[in-house]
């Protein structure tokens, strides 16, 4: 499915008018179904839906292991997904009931409290140290990935990688959705995260914090700005932060001994 | 409350290490009580919360007369608001159930889709033509306003103003919350939103042209891009959209003939 579409723009510069045609980002409502039960509409740019679909329902807690889907059938059009997964608790077909739409900068979630309260038990334990240079690389590398935000201006990116290379990397108009979508490629391909550093152009809150936290990825950098909450809740989890990570600069926001 | 909070960091510049403060945004759990029930969680920048309530329940349908809402209480620490409201209809009440998270990207709504259903009936028929000229002169008045983006580059501004400049200003982590903001201001004050602007710095999302069509507000501007279902919006809502506005560039979407 195309994720940019052409329009045709006035472009005004200095007083001078001019008629052309100018890439827009796609913005895509893609709805997923549970066992043919229709569970939220999540606006997005429409690529990688398999993947955006399973990182998603991960970072839900719908499913806790990429072997309770059994099947995930994409509709005409790429306006629906059915997931087909393994009956489960009555937590689960809870869940099911109502009927909620999340937006491009989500990553919504009903129990999204419930996590941060829990964050004593998801302490991540791992290091993964990494060296100045390695985050000046790794950024290099991931910043010319970004083709459709040179096209549009209208996505944020994530990679997914380990010290020495990306291994996933997605766009999106949501930064949420772009982080679910490089984590769902992980799940898919069966990736332990234990070893793996997740990559953002957008600005770190604590969804994308317990986002990381739910797969034990020890490490995120950004080239944007980290919020209070997600310094406080990188320390507390014992994820190594690196925030404004642009050109040979980056702010480091804990674990300091390892640099 | 305040609304930044100093962090030790540390800077790391082309191999030189230096510990410092540094000041990032705070990201504030804030929930809505409507006559002591609770309905959201909204993760927000802790200021103008008052404003950010009435604009949120004018977005999301709870209320759509200012008159409605009898009292607001913020409680200690400014984590909750309980807005006591007249008793209204089942659609209200059936509203109450559950219990969501909404993050700071967000502007989150069951009913969002309906809205956009309903499109047709929201046609803005008034326009609002401004001159290249004025757009400039905003945007650079607008600019001057964004000192906590200098502080910490971790929030989103939104603008409402007229053509001849701005009325309301407000910062958050989330764009959603910025414009919740300016329109809770607006409604507020009793502001008749027919002859008013938007203005943006973030991304111009479906939800966005939603929230304004909702007030009737013929045009926005934003320094961003917009999604293609913002311009698909724009056009058929008759809302005069302009992106990119960066100082004496812009790009205009549609009513191309009012420039």
């Amino acid at each position: 499915m195309e994720v940019k579409k052409q329009v045709e723009i006035l472009k005004i510069k200095g007083g001078v008018n001019e008629y052309l045609k100018d890439d827009v980002i796609v913005e895509h409502p893609f709805t997923i179904f549970i066992n043919d039960k229709e569970l939220v509409t999540i606006l997005c740019t429409p690529r990688d839906l398999k993947e955006l679909t399973v990182g998603f329902l991960f970072s839900e807690n719908y499913i806790d292991d990429i072997n309770e889907i059994k099947a995930m059938d994409i509709g005409e059009g790429c306006k629906t997904i059915n997931v087909i997964v393994k009956e489960r608790t009555q937590t689960l077909r809870d869940k099911y009931r109502g009927r909620r739409t999340i937006t491009s900068g989500c990553g919504k979630n009903t129990s999204f409290y419930n996590i941060v309260d829990s964050k004593t038990s998801m302490k991540i334990t791992k290091r993964l140290p990494i060296s100045p240079s390695s985050v000046v690389q790794l950024m290099g590398e991931f910043n010319k990935l970004s083709v459709l935000f040179k096209e549009t201006g209208g996505v944020h990116s994530c990679g997914l990688g380990r010290v020495d290379g990306i291994l996933f990397y997605a766009e999106d108009i949501g930064r949420h959705n772009a982080l679910d979508k490089v984590l769902g490629s992980g799940h898919l391909s069966g990736l332990s995260f234990e070893d793996t550093l997740v990559l953002s152009t957008g600005r770190i809150s604590s969804e994308m914090l317990i986002k990381a936290a739910k797969r034990k990825i020890p490490l995120i950098i950004s080239r944007s700005a980290p919020t209070s909450l997600a310094v406080e809740l990188a320390k507390e989890l014992g994820i190594s932060l690196i925030g404004f990570a642009r050109g040979n600069k980056m702010n480091i926001y804990n674990n300091f001994s390892e640099y």
